[in-house]
Order: structure tokens, then sequence, then C-alpha cells
């Protein structure tokens, strides 16, 4: 590693620790001060008085408003400056037009830590957002840290301490407690979001909703969690990535502390888009780039609420996988005909039982159920327990089988015993087991909810299930493969700063030599007197190339000749280049004649990219030519640098891939020496990462195995 | 119409019209019968009998068991022998070894209706299979009717009449009626869906679960129901496909009537068909197949359980959709952002707003709104409700707008005033109003609640929304469309039965010269002499093919010369041509040399394809050739006969079709000509149907646009 990167480090650590007591202060308060209160317990500033009341907050209590003397019993004072204690932190809920005399207020008496609630910041333009830079520059003047503004607030579920106006805190029963962390830009997503989730008895720790996110944004929120002994699932919903360095930091942590990353992240089609920027004034990234470091960093993506509901489920129970193998036990055939469905579509292994667990089956089941994979047990388990409880502790037993679907449909007393048992049986295994039971709420609603209880994870419809364990496999495996996927980086290649403009093929070609990719041998002309004095010393043919600065897309300018057989022939493609040149483009400065070898072995086409993301830096590109990139818009993304392994990933993922695998009687390709080629290619980009924009190497051609590639043009765009 | 087809219908309606007079009496008993009933309520046997009595059935209950005078009060009869009354349905609760002996006392007894509960049938092997097969063998000759067996029963919703044992019975609060039908193969998944369905308010009409269905089949049901005049939406869920040409039929019927068909088919992957064999013993039909008669009939397909209880919801509510121009109003930034999201994925159109329409929002919602689509009202609305009342107005007047999603997170007594008053606009206007209410259950469950009592459809997340949107737009799209489509089928080449064996390229491209698809022009050489006559009239270049009945792949057998210049290459390729052949297959008999102009123009390649299916009939199948067919699988298929307009939409569907249009300055291609052979093709399938058993155009070559195709090749295999 090396010393810049050591002091990076070093610096992202001591972000770390200012990041953790800022927001241990935010969630831990021992003192709040609620400004421009209401007496009217049913309106946004009145409520989150209410909610403090009600849920028994224990730390000291100041509302602030000059209209009143006291609200609910609880003296309130005409300004914070009048407060007599210290104040943790204010919750501020005053019009966007009071905002900055409040804050010279929290100023004044020291206040460190404020929860902007209300609306009018730049979301409702260009006023409102200089109104929010001037609010965030003072604060940092100040060391002051703001939470919002447009927020509906946070909650410390783990000490039931509401800050803010969510309808969500306006339950009697207390808050269902446990390891999940959210955060959430949006309010109104997060909290109903949470609150469905808490009637499915999903636990949480903390919750909190950043809404403008002028300083503390969702990833500084779910740093913190991360880093919580009792939080363990980390999620969050963005409608754009504040920081895309530090969210693959959080998803390579997430994967050493086993706590999965789950985002649901809004604002993907082009229409999204429009609509983030007219809300809270936030530009979405590429979706495509997303999902792809999504991917590589082993963070879970969710579609919508329901869905995160379900991941959070799942990982709440805090079991990995092994692997993929799946055994599947019902009661009904027509759950695991369904089952298997669901699993070959999601690429889940039914596993094939071996003869001795099959037997042993056998031995446990009514003769008509099937003691096969999908394993149906027939309804007769509902009177006979013993076939569930016997046939599941026979597969938990099976080193072959890395997780285990129950599915039933059984309900009311019975089906609730038959629940617990299961739950029993869980805690004596580290294999995830994961149940499904079918039926409505009046019939099957005490066995799921006892399953709830004791944390085994429980879902309505097998293919929720099927999509749940998929996704436990894929962290479990992402964090497994941390290892695998080792990045042996050599910087070499370092191109110096200030390098600007274009670079086009030959220069590109003198680097990628150095990188051991093959390029056709050739000789640059830069005269005619000079091509006079090489060209009896060239193996013919050769192909002619113009090389200039003002031409990009050489054989748009007729400027490639194929095919020259000799002395002759090349004299003569040498003027035509030359005219054909000019009439394009007068005004071209022409540099200069790449005369080359022309290979004449056949190889698939494939192209290799850098691109530089707003979010996420440097990112390496691959595809097929042809029809898959024309077409398919068939590619494959990471972020720079990657490991050997995970460029073989990359091509993998291709639809076009059987092409180099050698499909249908054609040879396979040197796939090897072409993932090599991905790799020191992504080691230059990265090596070079804020300096180069784009980087297009294409086509490479792929030889048959053994036989290597060739790259056959590139180009390089550096920023200015 | 032909005399043949009219006959065909003519048999078709009076099978209908039997099927109706049986279901209706399955559905609507006047008396029942309960043999091998048992005094145990909690058992299988039991539950039949306490299911009638729970729900007050109004007809006759005859319980039959030996051991018992009464159960329950109500008078047991030793034998069905003894029962003094007419029967309508028997329900039998005994074991499969008594069977034979109930069903002769039932046929004694003139009982017409037996639903037959018990396992141990063809599903459990081959003894029972043979007892089943018996069982409707009789059944047949003694003009009975058989429900299951294996299966759980049915249920008539609307008149309150239970004939089964499924957990779901055992409710006192009395069914949710309605307009939904569900006929499902599976007891267990089918009634889990109906409780679940029934807790979101979702009324049915009749449910019927039917197991084995040796007699009664679930399209049988489904025809019933989709001529029941309470029931506007028939769903089913099948494990195969009873009857493939009643499934086109029914979905046919379906868009006259306008009530959709829904269907979630199991057994899609091949671990899901293996699974399907051994539960009831029935072979699952190839799901690409079963997909694309679905999409082409206008069929909706559900993924499970809860996604087909979604479907019911929005179709129940009756709207359809003029178009997809959609407009969503809601509360919250976030879920219109989403709601972009999903819009786009799903190929719903999220209108640009008229500046009229545009403006009049403006003068209604707060200035930090949104009135672009998607619409952000704020939360302001949950206070000034009439914000959300008016905009709704406004769109519903806006005649470029088809439907209209209205999302909130309000809940308490204000969200569910607002959900009155959107069920009260909703009654007011033809176009489909379908509302997200995210939170959870404690909060916005009242508001919920009101909309589903009132038909309003409403979901949890915006996703399942626009799934339910997209799915209520195809239907309504099918439904116009049946005119679009109609299509104008020419009976010609019919091939005299019995035809067999193979057709090879000569004889196949007669047919298609006869079809008006070019084919070159070409002659048949069968000797040295004919060759030597012929020889000096050809126009060159030609291409020379062996025609052999014997050799189905030419180009492996060396059976093919390209680019033949002259006569003299022609004797030469002629003489090569014949060693090949004889090296590759001495025993081949070599029928005669096609000798053929070489077709210089340069196409793209496609293949048609005719596929004989076991559930179906008559395929047709298309793509292009190279990658796309080889590594991608891209094809469409369609049942014959098809029109023109479908015929493109077969194309459209490709993934490749860009190559068709012309993709990146190459040109466009004479697609009418394609489409226009892709429906003379499916005419002649169509026309043979029953003898083809696979046809193979391959390949056809599609030259620019106003140029034409050519066939290259070709091939038919009838059936023996």
């Amino acid at each position: 590693m090396s010393t810049s990167n050591l002091i990076g480090n070093l610096k992202e650590r001591r972000e770390t620790m200012r990041n953790k007591e800022v927001l241990e202060k935010f969630l831990n308060p021992k003192s709040v001060a609620v400004i421009g209160v209401s007496k009217d317990f049913s309106s946004i500033s009145g409520k989150p008085l209410k909610n403090l009341i009600r849920h028994h907050y224990k730390g000291a209590i100041y509302p602030v408003n000059p209209r009143y003397d006291e609200i609910g019993g609880i003296t309130c004072y005409p300004s914070i400056l009048n407060v007599p204690g210290e104040i943790d932190v204010a919750l501020i809920a005053v019009s966007q037009a009071r905002i900055m005399q409040i804050f010279e207020e929290c100023k004044q008496k020291s206040v460190k830590h404020l929860i902007l609630f209300g609306a009018g910041f730049a979301e409702a333009g260009e006023e409102g957002r200089i109104l929010q830079e001037k609010l965030l520059e003072e604060a940092k003047r100040a060391n002051m840290h703001l939470l919002g503004p447009n927020c509906i607030g946070l909650l410390n579920a783990k000490e039931s301490i509401p800050l803010g106006f969510s309808t969500s805190f306006e339950t009697d029963k207390g808050f269902v407690t446990g390891n999940v962390g959210f955060a959430s830009q949006s309010g109104a997503l997060g909290f109903s979001l949470f609150g469905i989730a808490q009637e499915e008895n999903i636990g949480f720790s903390y919750i909190v909703n950043t809404g403008n996110q002028i300083d503390i944004h969702t990833l500084d929120c779910m740093e913190y969690m991360l880093e919580d002994e009792d939080t363990t699932v980390v999620c969050g919903y963005l409608e754009s990535i504040p920081d895309g360095n530090m969210l693959i930091n959080l998803a390579e942590r997430s994967k050493q502390l086993k706590k999965p990353l789950v985002l649901l992240k809004a604002g993907r089609s082009e229409l999204g888009k429009q609509a983030a920027m007219s809300h809270t004034a936030s530009l979405t990234g590429s979706e495509q780039a997303f999902q792809a470091i999504a991917k590589q960093y082993g963070v879970i993506t969710a579609n919508d609420i329901d869905d995160m509901i379900d991941a959070m489920k799942i990982f709440s129970r805090g079991k990995l996988a092994n692997g993929n193998r799946v055994v599947t036990i019902s009661n009904s055939g027509a759950a695991g005909i369904a089952m298997a469905d669901y699993s070959e579509e999601l690429g889940l292994e039914l596993v094939t039982l071996s003869k001795e667990t099959e037997e042993k089956i056998k031995q446990v089941i009514p003769p008509y159920g099937s003691a096969m994979n999908p394993v149906d047990i027939t309804a007769q388990a509902l009177k006979e327990q013993h076939i569930f409880i016997d046939t599941l502790k026979i597969v938990i037993d099976d080193p072959g089988i890395d997780a285990i679907i129950v599915q039933t449909t059984f309900g009311g007393e019975l089906g609730k015993k038959i629940c617990e048992k299961i739950a029993e049986i869980d805690k004596t295994t580290d294999k995830p087991i994961i149940v499904t039971v079918t039926g409505s709420k009046e019939i099957t609603g005490h066995g799921k909810a006892y399953l709830e209880e004791k944390g085994v994870p429980v879902y309505t419809t097998s293919y929720k299930t099927m999509v749940a364990l998929k996704r436990l496999v894929e962290f479990s495996l992402a964090c497994k493969d941390t290892e695998k996927n080792e990045i042996h980086h050599a910087i070499t290649y370092q191109i110096e700063f200030p390098e600007s403009g274009v670079w086009t093929e030959e220069k590109v070609k003198q680097i990628l030599a150095e990188m051991n990719i093959r390029v056709p041998k050739g000789t640059v002309i830069k005269s005619k007197e000079q091509l006079e004095k090489v060209k009896d010393t060239l193996s013919f043919p050769v192909v002619c190339k113009v090389i200039s600065d003002d031409i990009l897309h050489k054989t748009d300018a007729g400027g490639v000749k194929v095919n020259i057989r000799n002395p002759q022939e090349l004299q003569k493609s040498y003027e035509d280049l030359m005219n054909s040149v000019k009439k394009f483009s007068p005004t071209a400065k022409m540099t200069c004649v790449l005369v080359e070898e022309m290979i004449q072995e056949e190889g698939v086409e494939m192209f290799i990219g850098i691109k530089d993301d707003p979010d996420f830096g440097s990112l390496i590109v691959c595809g097929l030519g042809g029809v898959f990139i024309e077409i398919l818009n068939d590619i494959s993304i990471r972020k720079t640098p990657i490991s050997i392994n995970e460029a073989h990933q990359m091509l993998k993922e291709l639809k076009g891939y059987a092409l180099l695998e050698g499909v249908r009687g054609s040879v396979k390709r040197d796939i090897q020496a072409l993932a090599e080629a991905i790799v020191q290619i992504s080691n230059f980009a990265h090596t070079n990462e804020g300096k180069m924009k784009e980087m297009d190497i294409n086509p490479i051609w792929v030889f048959q195995e053994g036989k290597g590639i060739a790259a056959l043009d590139g180009m390089i765009v550096w920023k200015e």
C-alpha cells in the first residue's frame, strides 16, 4: 500500500471518528429543545414534543415558543437563550423565513446538533438553495451539525427516543427493537417502510431521515450503524449517492463485519432522474454504474419497499449460507413445483439428495410423498408432526445441503405447534432455515407471528422466500469471495500530470505494448522520404492508418487502408490516404501514417473501455463487438482496480460469452489472456484515476486458446 | 368460415351447454350426501359436514356412515342406498380401497355428481392410475360426473355453500362475495390463496379445486365461470394445460366478454416439470409455448400467489383503460420518483401534461409542489384535502390521460377522509384510478379498508400498483386489438393425407413458390446426360446442392457447392458432389442435384419454422440467424394462423429487430415482405395442422426495403 493511501486511510479514520461522535449525540441526546413548538399536538410543530412525552423520554425537554409558558406540564421558554441547561439536540420547527435567526440563537447557546424539519430550501428553487448553502457554511464555521432540512427526524428505537413528527411514532405499543438500522433520504417513504416492517415484527436499532442532507447524509448514518454493535443489517433509501468512494468503503467494511448493506435506490429511469432533480435537488447517478458497483462490492439492492422489508427479514436473522445448494420441504406438491420453478429462475441449486439422505427421508414420510428434492412430506405431517421434524433433522445433518426451505399451509393450533418446533430446531443449527407459511392471517397468523418473534425468517409466498434465500447466498458468497478477489495492483505506467487532450492510436499502442498487451508491429512514417527508406524492409501485407489529433474516427475520414501487399501498393496507399484525409478535413494536422503488420489470424472482436463516472470514478467496461454492443448493449462494468477473478466474472456476465467459450464447433478463445488484459488496463486506469476521462481499446481480437489477443486500435481522452 | 369450422363450433357449443349443466349442479346442489362422514369434526371426513352446518346450508344434508345414527342432530344413514330423498352431489370421504364400492352404490342411487376427496390415485403410482381410469370409464358409461380425486372440494361463495374440508371454510365471518371465480388444480395452494385474498376484501363467486381432474378439469370450471353473469374475473392455477384449444377459445371469449383470464401456471422449470410428474401425474407443457400463447391471446399470467391476488384486485374493479398514458399524483416526491422508475421499466407512458392541465394544477397545489408528471401535491394535501380532490378532477377531465395513480402515505382520520373522497370520485368516472397507500396497517389500515370495500384497487407499494396498471392496460388493448388482428386465412396448399416422411428442399421450394415466396430459380438434374443438355442454358454463377431423402444436413455431407462460374466448373462440381456424398454415406439414395441461380444481393439471415406442440398444435417460430439464434435463443412464437399485424408484432419482439430496421447506417430491410411470408407459412401450417410435425425454412434472406426476400433452403417433416 502506498504512503498516500495510508494517509488517506488515516484521514478517513478520523472522519469516521468525528462522524461517530456527531451521530452518537444526535441519536442519544441527554437534552432536547423543541424550537417553534405548538400546543396543537396534531400539527407538525406539536408532534415532536408529543412524541417525546408519549415515549417517556428520560432526558430534559425544553419547549421553546414565546407564546406559551408551559405545554403539557413542561415549562416553555420564549427563546432558546432562556433555557437554563445545556442542549444536546435542538429540533427546529420554524418556517424557512425565521431559520437564520434561530440558527444564530442556537449558535449563541452552543447547541451543536440541529434537526431542521422545515421545507422550502433547495427543493423549492434557487432562493432556497442559497439559504441552504449559507446555513451549511455558517454551521461548518461554528462546528455545528445539521440533519435536514426538509426532514421528518430520527428514531433511536433501542432507547425509545423519537425526534421528529413521523406518524409512525404515534404508536402506543412501543417500538419493536432489533438489529436493523435504516437511513432514508425520503421521510415519507422511510417511515412508511419502518411502520410496515414493525408490523412484521422486524426490530430496528435506529432510523434516520436525512431529507435535503446538506450536512449529515445517508452514508454518514449508514457508516455509524455499520460500526454500531447492536446493528447487524444496515439499510438505506437513496435518491443520489452522496459519495461514491464512501459507499464502496462501506461495502468493503460490510463484508469484513458480515453485516449486509441493503439499498433501495430511486431515480433509475430517465424520468425518475428528472423528478429527482426537482425533488430533493439531487443529481441521480447512472443506474448502470450503480448496479455494477453494487454487484461488484456485494451490496444488496431492493426494488421497492416490500422487497426491502423482505431483505431486512432474512438478514436480521444473522445466519449466512455456505453455498447455494438448497432443499425444500413442503406439505403441498404444488408448492414444491413452484419452488423448483423459482430456484431455477434465480440460479439456486435444488440439490439432488444423496441416496443415503433420500433413504432416511423415505423412512419418515408417507409412501405417497416424495423423498426427492423438492421433498413432499404430504398433509399427513399436520397430524404426525414428527414427520416434519424428523425430515428437517435429516437434511440439517446432510453436509451436502447449504440451506433449507420449509413450506406449509398449516394453520390453527397444529400449524402453530409445527412453527414452534421449527423455531426450536432453527436454534440448534447454523444452517439457514427459511419458512413459507401460505395462508390467511386468521388461520396461519399465530404460527407466523411465533416464528417472527423467534427471529426465524418467514414469508407468505414461495417466490419471496426464494428471493430472500438468493440474497442470503449472494451476500454469504461475497463475504467469502473477499480473499479470492484480492487485487494485486502494480502501480506502473503512471502518467505525469498534467496530461491533457487526446492520445491517438500510436501513443496508446505504446502504452499497451508496455503492459505486454500485443499490438501489431508498426512503424510511424512522417514523410515520403522516410517511406522510401523503410518500404523494402517491411513484411507484407500491411495496414496503413492516419494518425492525427484532429481525426478521431479514421475510417469516416478515409484514413485506413488494409491488405497492402507490396512496396508499390504501399506507396500508392500513402498518397491516397494523404489526399482523402485532406479532402475530408482540409485543416486537419496530419501528423503521420502508421504502417502496421496485418494480423491474419481470425479473432473474436471485443472492446475494453474506461469511463470516469461522476459518482464512482474510474470504471472499466468490456463487451463483444458487432451486434452485442450495437444492438444488445451487452456490456460488463466494474470499478477499477479489479482482480483476475473479477475480470473473468465480467466476461461471464456477457450474453455473448458463449462466443468466447466456443459455440457449436467453433474454437475456444484465449479468455485468460483477455482477462489479464482487462486487469492490466484496469490497473492503468486506476493508477491514473482523476486524470483520465475516457479510454477505448477497440477492437481487441481474441485468438484461439493459447494464442493470445491483439489490440488493433485505441484512444485515451485526458481531463483538461 | 368453413363448414367444418361451423360444425366444430356447434359441437363446442353443445359441450359448453353440458358443461354448464354439470357445474351448475356441482355448485348449486339442493341436497348433499357426505359418505364416510366422521363425528370428529377436526378430521378430513368430519370437516365437510361441519362446514355445511357452520355456513347454514339450506338444502338437505345426508350424512352416511353405518357406525352412527345421527351426527350433530342430523340423521345419519348406513348407506347412501338408505337415503330417502334424491341426492344432487355426493361428497366421498372414504379411502381409495373402498372407492369402487361406494361408486357403485352412488350409481344405483342415481347420484350423478361426485366429489372425491381421497388421495392414493395416479399421483401415488401405477396401481392408483389404473383405479382412477377405471373409475372414469365407469362414470362416463353411467353419465356420472367426478370432481377430483385428491381434491379439497369447492365453494359457492355467492350462496355460501362449502363442499369440502378447506381450512378456509372454518371462518365464522362468512365469505366476502364478489365477481372473482377461481379454479385451482392444487387444493392447498388454491384455498390458501383464497384465504389471503378474502382478507384483502377480494370477493369471490366460486372457487373449485380439481385435484387429479380425471373428469372435470380447471378449464371446464373456468369456462363455466366465464359464462356466469356474476363472475367477471376468471382465474386459474394450472400445473398442466388440460386442453390447449379450449384455453385459446376461452381466451378469445374472455376478450369478447371483456372478462380477463388470469393464470398462475406452475411447472415452468425443468425441475418443476419433474416434480409435476410425480405430483398430480400431469405432464407440463413447454413453458415457452405457454407464455407465447398467453401473450398472443391476451391471457394474463401471474408469478406467484400474491401476484395473482394483485391481478384479481385490479380486474375485479371492472374498469378498462383506453391506453397507457398515465399520470401519478402523490404527496411524496420519493414516491413520484419510484413510480417514474417503474413506469419506464414496465413500458407505461408517464405522459407529459398539456400546458393547460399543468396550469390548472399549479393553481391548486402549493408553490413548492410539482405540477409536472409525476405530480407532487406535497404533504399540505393532508390538511387541505381539496388539493387532492381538485387535482384529481383536473386530470380526470384531461382526455390525454388514460389512467390515474394516486399515492399517499397519509394515515389516521384525515388519511381515511381522503380515501373516502377518492372512492367517491372513482364512481364518477370510467377512467381507472388506482391507489397506493403506503404505511402500516395500524396507521393507514382504515383508509385502505374503506377503498377495498368500495372496490377501488389499492396497493401498499408503488411497484405492485404499476404492475397492476400495466396488466390492466395490456388486457384493455388486447380487447381492442381483436378486430385489428382479424385473420384472413386462405385455405390453400392443402396437402392430401396421408403424407409422411420428410420433404427435402426441392419439394419445399415448390410449395414456397406457390405461396409467392421467392426461391432461387433452379433446375433438378437427375443424370450426367441431363446435365450435358442444360449446362449451356444456365445463367452463371450457380449453386449445386444434393437432394436426397437420406441426407438431411447437406453441408455436413459435402453436398453443397457455391459460386460455380461456368459450364466447366459445373461439370466438375457435379462429379465432386457425387463422390463426396458417396463417401459420406455409401448407402444414401441420391435422387438428384439441384442447380440454382446464386443470389448475389446481400441479405439479413432469418429463419421461419413450424413446430407441432402437444398442447397447442401448430406453432410458428421465427428469428434471426447467427448469434441471435445460436447464442441468445432469440425467437418469437405464435399459434397459427396469425394476422399480418401479429407477424409484425412477432418480429418486433425479437432482440435483433434493430438489424431489420437498419441500425447505424445499414439499410432498412423488407420487413413487410418478411411478415407476409410469415403469414403465408402460418396459413400453410394451419391448413395442414395435424399432419405436419416440423417445418424449417432456413435461411431466408431479407433484402433491403422494396426488394423482398428469398428462401434458400427448407425442410418439412410430416407425421407418420
